[in-house]
């Protein structure tokens, strides 16, 4: 009855984005009610711009606005070094990290039995075709630490091999600030296994 | 860098929604891309429509498709009993928890010295005349049990006077399912002295 239509729909919609209830959602529409010229319609120009111009990379799959991606047309990226990830959230965490200076394959998934995800449906071929045409030296596993993680990086790495490149992972152990007492005791093993000389 | 301009815009917007920040706006716009025909464009519609339907209730000061609102215009409503609140998030509030039979009045915002915001501010002369206009019998102050909700209320009681019609508060004491040891002292001495025979 009360909030009525336009409003109810725009709460429906927003609440189904990930990290919004219905409550929060709520809220927000009040919010920018409050000042519709200002909040509503500048957001309402951006989704629709972004979905217009945002597109998957056809080189690495990462989402940009121009394809090849910001990262496979910068000329100061190391081509021969490619991080393979997950999802294009990975890739921007790593980003953001400045951890690699390199390029990125983005896998689109992982392989899981119970998901019913196989190798046909990541982007495994268009990589191994990658590393031939782009005579990529050294490809780093950057999956989870997951079972279907380790699943997905021990099957790249067997395809892989047929190609000679360099196949790394990433290091497992303590996180940085990561007090020993409240780790899980899988990690906390790992990382005892694979303690390494100061 | 990376992600860029229409993306990082977006996010931008997305993050100065009231319970959203950073990070949880980068996931909802990662989840949109994912599918922006389904997911970014509706939400597009969705904001330019509200944007262009929704306006202030001229009676009541809600926020509706229509003027006067749909509470306003129903006929089932008591017209006599009038509800005072704070903002709109508090008459949808009540509205949520079917607490009200009769129309509402939205004062928009509180008395408050610190703040700045006087009498003038706050839609009282409107509230004046209708009371007057429309033979309100009794006017209900569904104000928050803060020290500007108190302030307000005191204030509109004093308005009010003049006007012979019947003003009433919100009860106060202990939240129903609430466990009385984690109450805090205020509501809980409040509770006790507004003790009620069985």
């Amino acid at each position: 009855m009360i909030p009525n239509d336009p409003i109810e729909h725009l709460i429906t919609l927003l609440s189904r984005l990930p990290g919004l209830g219905r409550r929060s959602a709520r809220r927000a529409v009040l919010r920018m009610l409050m000042d519709p010229a200002e909040r509503m319609l500048p957001l309402a120009d951006a989704l629709t711009a972004a979905a217009a111009a945002v597109r998957p990379c056809e080189t690495c799959g990462n989402l940009d606005a121009h394809s090849p991606c910001a990262i496979c047309s910068d000329r100061h990226r190391d081509r021969k070094l490619v991080c393979v990830v997950e999802g294009v959230a990975d890739l921007w965490a790593l980003e953001r990290a400045h951890a690699h200076r390199g390029t990125y394959h983005v896998l689109g998934g992982l392989l899981s039995a119970l998901g019913g995800t196989g190798p046909d449906d990541l982007s495994v071929t268009p990589l191994l075709r990658r590393i031939e045409a782009e005579h990529i030296e050294e490809v780093i596993l950057a999956l989870p630490a997951t079972v279907d993680g380790a699943t997905t990086a021990h099957y790249l790495t067997d395809r892989l091999k047929p190609t000679g490149t360099t196949v790394t992972r990433l290091a497992q152990g303590v996180p940085i600030g990561g007090a020993l007492d409240v780790l899980d005791d899988g990690t906390l093993a790992a990382a005892f296994k694979a303690r390494r000389p100061l």
